[in-house]
Parts: structure tokens; sequence; C-alpha cells
């Protein structure tokens, strides 16, 4: 059955580039060379050291190895993409005319295009109608399989905070940036009081990389619930068990 | 041999508390009736569960459980402690006559105190001549065993900038807070060119809590390597290999 996913590589502190150059925060074209490259290729790197990755690509070379399994896993998972407008600004030249995708990638847009054929299967389609209808067509796109948010963080975190997303995988490479762009902020909208509760489905461990899987059960409010360490009469509670 | 370690318990997105009242910044005392406590309570509700930690704490009930070893396992690693001021400050009146850490506390603080002594082999030793000294004298005093800090996580923070942590263990509760006190943030003092390294040593799984634990190699130089993702170049290079 159709499910909302997202998966994204992040250092151990939750960064997954490094930070945005203030003088040019909008400038993609340059962003490779920018101070947010050091940080992305070190919490991707991973991904592009993996076989199933670079085939995908077209990149000779690779290792076979937990990773690559991940990497291909995730490729097949996927029936259709929704992906921001500026990751897609910035993949649109450098992924060429085949990229990656090999599935119908719904884009979330405030500028209308024509549809975007590519080679391999992938098409781009503009979404000006916000991120549930680009989900929703997406679903009706993904033929069974799941639906995948290919990023960038901004829409994972939309996703998120709308409650749409129902599994998350996080691959946390073993570094600390320090700053960057965080995966997770404060536009997540969630009060003192609130927090997005999930249940951890699978870990698989890598040397140079852990990959944690949640199932995403939804936001509810925390409680100020010390389980009896102030005082007997949880620990009263309990021994009524 | 002795190592410095650290431990802590993280939100998903890394928060260990929830966001400080901005009204009460430095208020401790009313810190679990604030903005604070509801993230602090759930990030730690797996450690508060465990059997070994209410043992500690004198509490009846608890879980005997994986999450109750790793407790007691790192209780007994510990032969001294170093803690942050404020720490101190918040646990002093709730720890009560018998702290739960029965071994030497070294508190780095800028005011002079008289050494504190507690039932149970606890000792507060308030060290004014900075964070290395009291690493210093806190392995002297672990006989062997490690020297771990207690937090907190603005001093886990310092000891990592400062190059001094071997061994950072975070236990990740599958929650995501939004906002909060974050274990990192900027004042590690990376540039966007740096990374502090870490190797994956252990990770143990529970339902409700991920032990993640890391051995810190150090601060190092992102390279802008694409791993021959732009080019041939790379791609040949390996070919060669």
């Amino acid at each position: 059955m159709t499910k909302v996913t997202a998966q994204m590589s992040v250092s151990l502190d939750g960064f997954y580039t490094g930070p945005r150059d203030p003088q040019h925060p909008e400038d993609m074209s340059g962003w490779m060379s920018g101070p947010e490259a050091p940080g992305f290729f070190r919490v991707s790197r991973w991904v592009v050291d993996a076989m199933a990755w670079r085939e995908r690509q077209g990149f000779a070379g690779g290792e076979q190895s937990v990773n690559s399994e991940i990497v291909k896993e995730t490729f097949a998972a996927a029936g259709a993409y929704v992906m921001g407008r500026r990751m897609f600004d910035a993949g649109e030249v450098p992924w060429g005319e085949e990229p990656p995708f090999h599935a119908p990638v719904f884009v979330v847009t405030h500028r209308g295009r024509e549809v975007l054929e590519r080679r391999g299967g992938t098409t781009f389609t503009f979404v000006t109608e916000g991120l549930e209808r680009a989900i929703e067509l997406a679903r009706v796109a993904a033929g069974g399989k799941d639906v995948q948010v290919a990023g960038g963080g901004e829409l994972v975190r939309q996703v998120l905070a709308a409650g749409l997303l129902e599994q998350l995988e996080l691959h946390i490479a073993p570094v600390l940036l320090g700053d960057g762009q965080r995966l997770f902020d404060p536009s997540l909208g969630l009060g003192a009081d609130d927090g997005i509760e999930l249940i951890p489905t699978r870990i698989v461990e890598a040397p140079d990389v852990t990959h944690l899987r949640y199932a995403v059960i939804g936001r509810s409010k925390l409680v100020l619930d010390d389980r009896g360490a102030s005082g007997e009469l949880v620990g009263q509670a309990r021994s009524e068990d």
C-alpha cells in the first residue's frame, strides 16, 4: 500500500548541508563551490560511494555494500516523488537528460510550467496548487509503490508539519558539522508541549553511516510525567500493577 | 584506561530539553514547571523507567530491560564526573543527601566553594581554574575508570570543542520536539570547512530509545570530494585502482 516516505542524509547534529552563503542565499548556480557544499559532500559521501547510486547516475565504480543495498531498495520503493522547487532548480542541469528518478516527480512551486519529460521514465510535473495536491497526484501516479519526498529539507518539514509523512529514514553520517542547514527546525511549528512521536522500525549499521528508519505516529501532547521521580505516588501505583 | 566520555538523551532532532523560558532564562528553581520540562521529561523517559536508575535514586519499581542495563553500565563505568555549574545548581536540592553519582564530581564554576560531601561516596569539588583543570582532577580521581561529562549540554559542547572528549553516546528518543535546547549548536566553533569526525562503535536498539555510541576522532577538514559525481576524472582514477 502506498505510503508517504522521506529519507535524508544528515550529520549527527542534524545538518544536511553546510551553512548557506549569507551573501547569496538563493544562488543555486554556485552552491557547489559555496559554504553549503563541504558539509553536503560529507553527509552524502556514503551514497556517492555506493555502487547502486553510481549505476543509477551512469558513473563507474562504487562499492557493493549494505549501503548500496539501501540505495537500491530506496529507489525501488518509490513509485513517484514529491520535490521542492529549490531542489529542482539545483538539480535540473546536473541531472541531465536522464535524471536518476525513473518515475513521475511532482514539483511543488508557485510558477506553472509545462510537464518536462526526460529519458528513463522521469517526468517533472509542476504543481502550483500546494503540497497536499502534489502528494495526491503522486499517490495516484505511484501505482501502489511509495510516494517519496525527495527533498529538500524544507519540503520534508512541511510534509511532517502537515501530518502527511508516514515513514522517515535518516542516514546519520558520523560527523558533527556545528552549523548549516538543519533538517528539523522550529518551522515544524511545535509548541513546548507538543512533539511528533515516532516508532523505530529498522536500524541498519554500517561503519560509515547509521540508517535509522521510523514510522511517524503523529503530533501529540507531551506530558509532565516524571514517572514517580519526584514522589512516592507513582511508585505506589506501580506496586499495585 | 581512563577515557573522557559523555552521554546524553536527546530527541531525534537533537534537543535535550524544551525551550528555555525567555522571561526567566536563568531561573533554575522553577524550570521543572517551565517550557523546558515537557521536552526534558519526554527525552529522558526511558531513563526514569529503567530499574537501574530508579534503584540508584531510591525509587521503587522500574523495568528490567536493555535500557536498564545501559543505565547500570553507564554508572559503573564512571570513576569521576565533570559537571557544569548550571546543572549542579539545578540538581543540588533535588539530589538530596545521597546524590546518584557515588563518585567524585568536579563542578566547573567561577564561584569557589568548599568541597561538599554527600552520602554514598559523592563529593562535589568546585573548580575555578577552568574546564581542562577539572578534567585533569577528575582523571586522577577516576582510579582507572572513565571521566564522565555529566552535563549540561553546554559543558559537553565545550569539552568537544576543546578536543577533550573521547567517547560520545546519544540516547535518541523517537520524538521530534521542533524547538528547545540543542546538544550541538554553532558554539562548537566549526567553520564551513571543518567537522568533528566520529566512528560508530556500538548501537543498541530498544523500542523506546536508540543508543548510539561513537569514538570521537577529532576535528578535521571537510573536502570538496564529490567522488567522481561531477566528471570522468575520479571515475578514471577509480578504474586505475
